[in-house]
């Protein structure tokens, strides 16, 4: 598997991007992020991602540089037309605008349709924490999950992100799908030709399967929960509603060229507790999470955040692993966009 | 098992509580809804929380009839101490401030401290559908779930409630623990003599078990989410710190004696969406989950809020079964405050 440094493939992936048409301070921002979720150890939140955000650019399906428009406004929510613009950079407006009207009335709640793919949720939903509010992002987009019980697609991972602010303590950042797995996960572990857990997804007859090659050929996630999977289903139905309807965007099950529904909210935290309590508070909580007794089997008990935060020291230093058959498809993007990835690898 | 009516079980709580000195009015507010969960199926919110309740009052930890207070408050939020009423009544209380603050600024956030134990948490978020808004509530109380990978209880099963109107359809309703079971779920198997399904819980040395005894003997609950519980520990990590240490009550690991904290919301629908137009979305996407294909093994499709209903159109007609062991405990703590049940079966 070749092995990158984080400005390796910020260097590929701004060439391919600026080559592709894209303003440099636009492919910057989704560059950042897409290095981020590659550096957290979520690679299927990262440069995976190049070859399909470059094709639907090229295919006039993402439009770069364009404006967003808001088309229904009160001081405390918004509803905000991406106009197709890249997700990353769209995401990044919205939840500002989430955050200035929590900045004005302590709560600010933005729903937005006609969007790109905005990649990782943490990177937003952490942008509240930088002005000491709660951050919220849930994201709705194409079916790929079954209902529990059910055979048919018709919810996505629907993934759901807290990120909350502590005081000493690096924020507490949650990022999870609402399925077993994320779709993104399924693809790594298929460009690795590694099989999957069991309980991850189902073939397209709805039984159980480990070889992701039977996702693609009709089968689907299975929602968080296994037993008690209308759990998992429960929470994917809220974030296609609140994603999906409220934005507008429209619920999973209608299909797969809408894009991406956005539902974002910003909490200011003094609105409720002292500033400093809370955050007292939270690094007590964090701690005590981590120092208690880890169960048989565990050396460690970790909150969530600390996982990304070691992988992305370790690999600030030791580099990013990228599967052979991702790359081969990133340099198939730089050719078709006439960029020499060697150019950049220096 | 003995079976009531609805109406018999009203009766016998409303006299036991009205004889433990509580008024008629808050008496039937807390029976209704205690009734109201039975009806649903949830007979772990239900009459079994009777003795505990009045065992409350009775030790003058539940004060009836108190008036909760604002101590902090702005036009879209508020923090309320709930001066140890009745967890029904003062949970109705602030989900009303939240759905008034809503009503003039399109969302409203209250959170809630000293406050009893408030039941099915589905009870307060369907009053915002009444409004047409969308209704949240979260509640964290003592420790009784490890975190994923850990053997000591640092959450409570930590729900999460939405409740989210529609058009001629019923009102879509989630109202899970995020952790694999609830713990009344886990009294009611353990009054009735029954195993627990695997997953469930661990005893005291953190290994699985299904014997519910064991559970009170030091074991606990486990997080949502089985080989992926990071997801469920995260997820009680959020109710965690926005009803315990947003309100102000603390987080659950710091003990037994600070009753509920509480984090309610509603969103007006209308600020978003033309109203029309997203609950006439709200029935296609019901439906359609509802008419997707069974996976082998399963005979339909429900969406969350199904089972309830038709739970309570049968039990309506049936009546309520109410294990041995409960309905014994109930007359017992009858007997303490002097009243004769029989006299209410009638």
């Amino acid at each position: 598997m070749p092995i990158f440094s984080s400005q390796q493939l910020h260097r590929v992936g701004l060439a391919i991007f600026e080559c592709a048409g894209v303003s440099r301070k636009e492919a910057e921002q989704v560059m950042s992020l897409l290095v981020e979720s590659n550096l957290a150890g979520h690679g299927s939140h990262g440069v995976i991602r190049i070859p399909r955000y470059v094709d639907e650019i090229l295919k006039g399906i993402t439009k770069p540089d364009t404006k967003i428009k808001i088309v229904k406004e009160t001081p405390t929510t918004a509803v905000v037309d991406g106009n197709w613009g890249l997700g990353q950079v769209v995401a990044r407006q919205t939840m500002n605008i989430a955050i200035e009207k929590a900045e004005k009335n302590n709560v600010g709640v933005v729903a937005t349709f006609n969007c790109g793919h905005i990649g990782r949720m943490a990177d937003y939903a952490l942008m509240a924490t930088f002005h000491e509010m709660i951050g919220y992002c849930v994201v709705n987009s194409r079916p790929q999950v079954v209902p529990f019980g059910g055979t048919q697609r018709m919810f996505n991972q629907s993934p759901i992100c807290w990120a909350i602010p502590a005081g000493k303590e690096p924020p507490f950042v949650l990022d999870i799908s609402t399925s077993v797995s994320a779709g993104g996960k399924i693809a790594v572990a298929h460009d690795k030709g590694e099989k999957l857990p069991p309980g991850y997804i189902v073939n397209k007859n709805g039984n159980p399967t480990l070889d992701p090659e039977d996702y693609y050929k009709g089968g689907a996630g299975l929602p968080l929960g296994g037993l008690v999977g209308y759990k998992g289903t429960g929470l994917a139905m809220v974030v296609d509603i609140t994603a999906g309807i409220l934005s507008g965007r429209g619920a999973a099950y209608l299909g797969e060229n809408r894009g991406q529904g956005v539902f974002q909210m910003a909490l200011k935290i003094s609105a409720f507790r002292d500033l400093g309590e809370f955050k007292d508070e939270m690094d007590n909580l964090l701690r005590a999470v981590r120092n208690s007794k880890p169960a048989p089997g565990f050396k460690e008990v970790l909150v969530p955040g600390d996982l990304e935060l070691r992988t992305r020291k370790k690999r600030l230093m030791d580099g990013i692993d990228v599967p052979q058959a991702t790359w081969d498809e990133i340099v198939q993007t730089a050719m078709k966009v006439k960029v020499d990835v060697d150019k950049y690898l220096d």
